[in-house]
């Protein structure tokens, strides 16, 4: 078992549960912190350098048992690669200054090129899954016992609908076959060998700064909370009261403009998503510190990751609507889809806009 | 002055006012039932024919002074005829039992013709001037300083917005001129003399029946009751609940269905929106009677005005796609123009129910 003889001595109590945690969802809070829960800067101090290479040790023992998990299950092996990384990445970017930065930084723009590889085969087909659904909702009726009476042949509407269905299908298929060629083939190159045995080192030692030999609290807090901190700075500079009117029209406004228009608006809260992930993943190493309370991170964690998926469907429409030569009919099923997965962002803005609100309210009264 | 000299004995002193009143919008409430606005059921007891007919009267002077300003002001005739023109519609609607039914019912069915044929025109400009405004907001960013420093030249989505805007434009404008020629005609044709002269008749006599020689109290708060009842049965049966909730998504259901299904979801709102102008010019006839407070019933008026013209205006959108030999780009501009305003019914709905149950809860506490 990779790494488990270097840190066995330390905490034997929690290697039973850390086994049991990486079989449970990457939302969950995972055991290796678990002991800290209470109180984490009374008890017997631990380094905060122990804390982090705990952490860090748990992740790289996940990420080398997936590797030999690919033969058997791919889909699951390939989650817990990257529920690791992102977690390695995370830890080492938010705790960097306990860790050396000429180690961590190449290690983690390696991991970063590994989760994007990895997750874009995934994010093409719940794309379609999304598209797929939202067409279907949008003919909704077309099915309906009243409708069928009434015509039984499909409409030039319902043909641009299932024209525009098939298109994205091919499109996005396509699209997720080429993204499972490059992860296989990223998964078989040399570059990807030199980061799996860089994990492997991590999952018996990690090179640490002369800053983690303090103790936890003292080292840890301060750099969690920096994380919490820039979490609520980027998320009150976004129009959260103008969000938090239904039906504003805002997200809408991108459609027709320039493209430029929808991915400028969109930015601040796709950095409020990542924000909010190093947050929670800040949460998972220390459990101390200010910040949210952990559940409702996570939903709102769960509305910024809609917002994202609604806002790149919205854009996967536009882009097959762009195919040349489509029949109208089918652009017009485009626009709608479209307009449909904008509707879709603001409803997601509008959601977190009221979560945000409300903790905050929470939090100052 | 038409009709002037047979009910100048009895409201002498409305006279004044009653010439003001036209000027208003036909929102506000006119001048003759004010006199009745405290206490409807004290006082010296003017029979309940004499309300109505005092009313109709007024009604009908409008009328014939609108046609003498037709030469002059024609928009503003126009606004008159189909103030005065609805009012006596509603009046003979609600107050029917209080009329003689064999002329009442002839009289409304050619009111009803004159308000379609007369509103017409007025649609169609205002469903031009609402897609215009809402196609220069949707391409919104398109004319901002660092969209027009990334993108020079009109890309094919803001080149399809222009071409759907034109489409529309050419459509809505040959629909409006032909409205307008319909109206010219009607108003020129034996059908509309014979209404007119009907409504003279009406400006100094009204064909009562045996039940409204009772008190005014007795006999209408009983049938302007039974307008607010219906309206409140209708709006009760409406999915207020489920139109509470933002972003529902069930008016774009229709988007992409058969045509019907749009039509289906949308008529019972339709329906209450013409049950609540009946409850409401019944109120203008006579203020007693329970029903909700006059300012919310016109708050909510506007909100299904709303309601009805965004629905109008999608499928107005929709129509243009269908229109053969179009681009990819403008059918694609025209879906999203189509959704946008099927939200803004979305919208609309949302607005009444929050209104409407507020309003509920109030009556109840």
């Amino acid at each position: 078992m990779p790494g488990g003889a270097g840190v066995a001595h330390r905490h034997r109590d929690t290697e039973p549960r850390a086994a049991v945690a990486t079989d449970v969802q990457p939302e969950h809070l995972p055991a290796p912190a678990a002991g800290l829960d209470e109180s984490p800067c009374a008890g017997p101090a631990a380094s905060a350098g122990d804390v982090v290479a705990r952490h860090l040790h748990h992740q790289a023992a996940t990420f080398l048992r997936a590797l030999g998990l690919r033969a058997e299950d791919e889909r699951e092996a390939d989650r817990l690669l990257l529920h690791s990384a992102r977690r390695i990445r995370a830890a080492l970017h938010t705790y960097g200054p306990l860790t050396d930065p000429l180690w961590a930084e190449p290690l983690c723009s390696e991991l970063r090129w590994l989760s994007e590889t990895l997750s874009r085969e995934h994010q093409h087909a719940a794309r379609l899954d999304r598209l797929s659904a939202a067409l279907h909702r949008l003919a909704a009726g077309a099915t309906g016992p009243r409708a069928t009476e009434d015509s039984p042949a499909p409409g030039p509407v319902a043909m641009g609908a299932a024209r525009a269905g098939a298109l994205l299908e091919r499109q996005l298929t396509l699209a997720r076959n080429r993204a499972h060629s490059a992860a296989l083939q990223a998964l078989g190159s040399s570059r990807f060998h030199a980061l799996a045995d860089a994990v492997a080192v991590l999952a018996s030692e990690v090179p640490l700064a002369a800053a983690a030999a303090g103790p936890a609290c003292e080292g840890l807090v301060p750099l969690a909370d920096q994380a919490h901190r820039r979490l609520a700075e980027a998320a009150a500079a976004l129009p959260l009261t103008r969000a938090g009117l239904p039906y504003n029209a805002d997200t809408v406004q991108a459609s027709l403009g320039p493209d430029l228009t929808g991915d400028l608006q969109d930015a601040p809260w796709h950095q409020v998503r990542i924000l909010l992930r190093l947050s929670r993943y800040a949460h998972e190493v220390y459990p101390g510190g200010t910040g949210a309370p952990h559940d409702r991170l996570d939903e709102a964690a769960r509305m910024l990751e809609r917002h994202r998926e609604s806002a790149r469907s919205a854009s996967a429409a536009a882009s097959a609507a762009r195919t040349p030569r489509i029949a109208p009919a089918t652009a017009y099923a485009l626009g709608i889809l479209h307009a449909d997965q904008r509707r879709e962002v603001e409803a997601a803005r509008f959601a977190f806009a009221r979560l945000w609100q409300r903790s905050e309210h929470a939090g100052a009264s």
